[in-house]
Formats: structure tokens, sequence, C-alpha cells
């Protein structure tokens, strides 16, 4: 079993490490994640640029690599050979945050998985809520022990086709968190707001601002288990279409010949 | 009726400029479009750098806005009141390439899409399905005339709730074209090989090359639709929960505590 862990958060992020620990337990693990922080970086090819990777050490002393690509573009240069032995599973994370709800569209963490998951690859998001307005690291510990359980799963029964996981992993001691929740996305509520200044020399500029996303726990939802204290595990698909809305559709009315 | 017009080739796209025109018979339009091409850039907020956005002009004289940011960052900015006047509808593209099946996470088009479908705002996303070897400007007149008409459809009908829609042109003619279908999502096959080359000091680099993606063309599919000469249609929706793989999943076991 050989298992790629890459991330959004870099690959000195020690969220990247614990998981990678945590997973070395179950197989081979190659590391190839961003050089920097992509979050909310979104569904990534890189094809009109070159990339490069570089050998790197966690701060472990374990061999990593490092590219100039997104989250994506470490997963694509992975499965298409970057490694001389096949890559089995891909784990993302453990993320700096929640992904929930429409956050999984924007995450380095999730694309990161879906990329996998297009060529047939079983993958899982790791996400730990950590309130955005935490300093320093968090204690992974707790999380990386719920990703290698699950990861266990993954190997002992495979995945639906065309499915993958974002797991997001409540933000309490290990002891105090009850257990896991197969949910479907909630409910996310952005409350961005344009913040406009002006630089050094008058000229005006702009930043999305405002307030950290909230999310309504309802029951059943990512939100909702993590609100109980219980871990989430979210399976996704990429078939994005809209079937109850294709009926309506089909009632407009076109010119036959545009 | 205000009309955001964006897309992820950049403003000095020749289909932004048929689309922005197309749709001037139906409202006011504004242009806030990326500065440069975003292609394959997929969903991006971009949180933690400024936007800076400058006055342009198109092809056509009249006036338009570029950003630094991405085709989902100018639609931020639009909707979070960067012009004075509330933007009713967001259309995007139009697309030289189409964007079918899973071409759609990674899309900046239709990601620009998403961006106002997650605020409740009506979206489409258009596409052009110009082949990856054409040289020069294609003819985006045919295009266009179809952009207008499902625009017309979307403003007196609207759209079912958190549905956007992706809409794929096939490369014909106007008078060629046969109609419009509503559709699926259909398959695309990647087919990325990774280039490994030395740049001029003899230091390794890597390319995600190969060759352009083929696609199945089964009936009811965007992809279908396209190889049988019409206009696509695919109403999307962004809950990516994946139902079906529920139930499977709460078979799993795990340690009741982490």
């Amino acid at each position: 079993m050989h298992i790629l862990v890459t991330n959004d958060d870099g690959v000195t992020a020690p969220g990247l490490l614990a998981l990678a620990t945590a997973l070395r337990a179950l197989g081979d693990v190659s590391v190839l994640a961003p050089d920097r922080n992509w979050s909310a970086g979104g569904h990534v090819k890189t094809l009109d640029r070159p990339l490069r990777v570089k050998q790197v050490r966690l701060a472990d002393g374990t061999a990593a690599f490092a590219s100039d690509g997104a989250p994506s573009d470490c997963v694509a240069l992975a499965l298409l050979g970057y490694f001389e032995k096949k890559i089995d599973l891909v784990a993302a994370g453990i993320n700096f945050g929640a992904n929930l709800g429409h956050d999984v569209t924007y995450s380095g963490t999730v694309t990161a998985a879906m990329e996998a998951n297009i060529v047939g690859v079983p993958a899982v998001a790791f996400s730990f809520d950590v309130p955005d307005n935490f300093v320093g690291d968090p204690d992974f510990g707790g999380a990386a022990a719920c990703a290698r359980q699950i990861i266990e799963q993954v190997i002992a029964r495979g995945l639906p086709t065309g499915v993958l996981l974002s797991v997001n992993v409540p933000f309490l001691p290990s002891a105090e968190i009850k257990g896991f929740r197969i949910t479907r996305l909630g409910l996310r509520v952005y409350r961005n707001r344009l913040d406009r200044r002006q630089d050094p020399r008058g000229k005006p500029y702009y930043w999305i601002g405002g307030d950290a996303p909230t999310s309504i726990p309802e029951y059943g939802t990512d939100v909702g288990a993590l609100a109980d204290g219980y871990v989430s595990i979210t399976p996704l698909q990429l078939d994005l279409t809209a079937y109850p809305a294709m009926e309506s559709l089909s009632q407009w009315e076109f010119k036959s010949n545009p």
C-alpha cells in the first residue's frame, strides 16, 4: 500500500506531519505537497507552466517533496508517475480549519482528493475544526488518530465507485470526541464584506473581508456532527448535475435555430 | 436588470466582448474580469492579499474593469458591492473551449458562476467548443446569439433554487446548430502524461502534458449534445454529497472513541 500524503497548508504545516506519521503504520507513505499555503485555492490544473519539485525534510527528519504547484497539481504529479511506485491511495490534510458545506468547492484539501478521484484512486480529505482565531499550532494527535482509523477502513473495505471522502474532526481533546457520523454537506453562511482601502500612494485597493463564515448545525450534516462532538465523514461525488431541475428546464422555449 | 459579465480567459478575450455585446439588449451590462488568463484555475477566494481593479476598454471602446484576482474573485467583488447598482444576474464566458464532465470543477468560467450561485444570484457559464488546436480568434457570433436566448429564458422564468447552468455551444456555423438540449454531465477521459525535462542548467522540471481530453458522447449528456450538433444546457448544483454511498459507509466499524 503506497499512500500519497499532501495538503493545502504547505509542506511545513504540522497537520501534514501528523497525518504522514499516523499513516506510516498502514503502508509506505510518500509526501508531495505545495511549497507554500494554497488555502481557498480551488481545483487547479497547471498546464501553462512547468512545475518544480524539490526534496525537503519534515520536522521529524523524514524525506518529503515540495512543489510550486497547487495541491491538485501535487496529486497529478504523483499519480502521473513522479514516484516510481504506483500510488494506491491519497490522503490530504490535516487542514488547519474545517471544510464544510460549500467550502468543499474552494478547498485545496478537498480538491486534492478530487484530483485522485477523477482518475479512480481512492482519496480522503481531512480537516480539523481549529477556530479561525487560534494562535500557534494545535495538537493534531487526536485528528491524526481519527484519520488512521478511517484510512484503515478504506483499505479494508474500499470506497464506493466514484466516491471520495471529506472528513472533519471537531476541535476537542481526543477523549472528548464522541465517535464518527456519516453525514451530508451542511449549509455555510458566508459573511464576506468588501473593504475599500487606499494604498500609501492614495490609490484604491480592495480586500475581501468580513467575518468568518457561520454554519447551520442541522442534524445529519457535517456541521451538525461537529457541533455535537462527532467526526463527520461526508461522501462526495463529482457529478454536479442537478437532476431534479432537468424536467423544469425542458419546458423552456427556444427558437429551433439559434 | 443589471448583468455582470466575466470570464476566465481574461478581459481582452473576444468571447467576453461577444457575450457582453449580446446581453446589452437585455439589461445594463457591467464587465469585471481577470486581467489575464485563469483557465483551469479552479474556485478561488483570495483572502490573503488585496485585489486591484483598473478601468480598461474593450475592443469596441466600451468601459470594463479588470482585476488581478481569479474569475470567482471578480464575481465576489461585484456581488459584494464594487458596483453601486446591485447585480441581478451573472454571465461568464464565452470560454474558448468546452467545459464538459469533470472539467466543471477546474473551470474558471463555471466556478465564476458557482460563486454567484452560492450567494443566491442566478448564474450561467458559457463555453464554445473550439478545438484545442484552433489558431486565431473564432467567430463567437453564433455562440453569443445562443447565450442571449438562454439569458432571456433565465430572466423570464428564473432558475430552480440552488441551480446554476453550464452551457456548451458546438463549434459549428450558426445555421448548422440544431437546437438546445437539457443535459447531464458526461464523462471526460483525461490523457495527461508527465513530461520530465531538464532546464538549461541541467536541473529537472516537470510539465503536465499529454493529449487533450477525449469524451464519451453518450446520449443525454453535454458531450453527446455537442457531438449531435446541439447546444447543451446542464443544470448544476453544489451539493456534492454522494447520497447513495451514505448507507454503505454507515456499516463501517470504528472504535467508539478515537
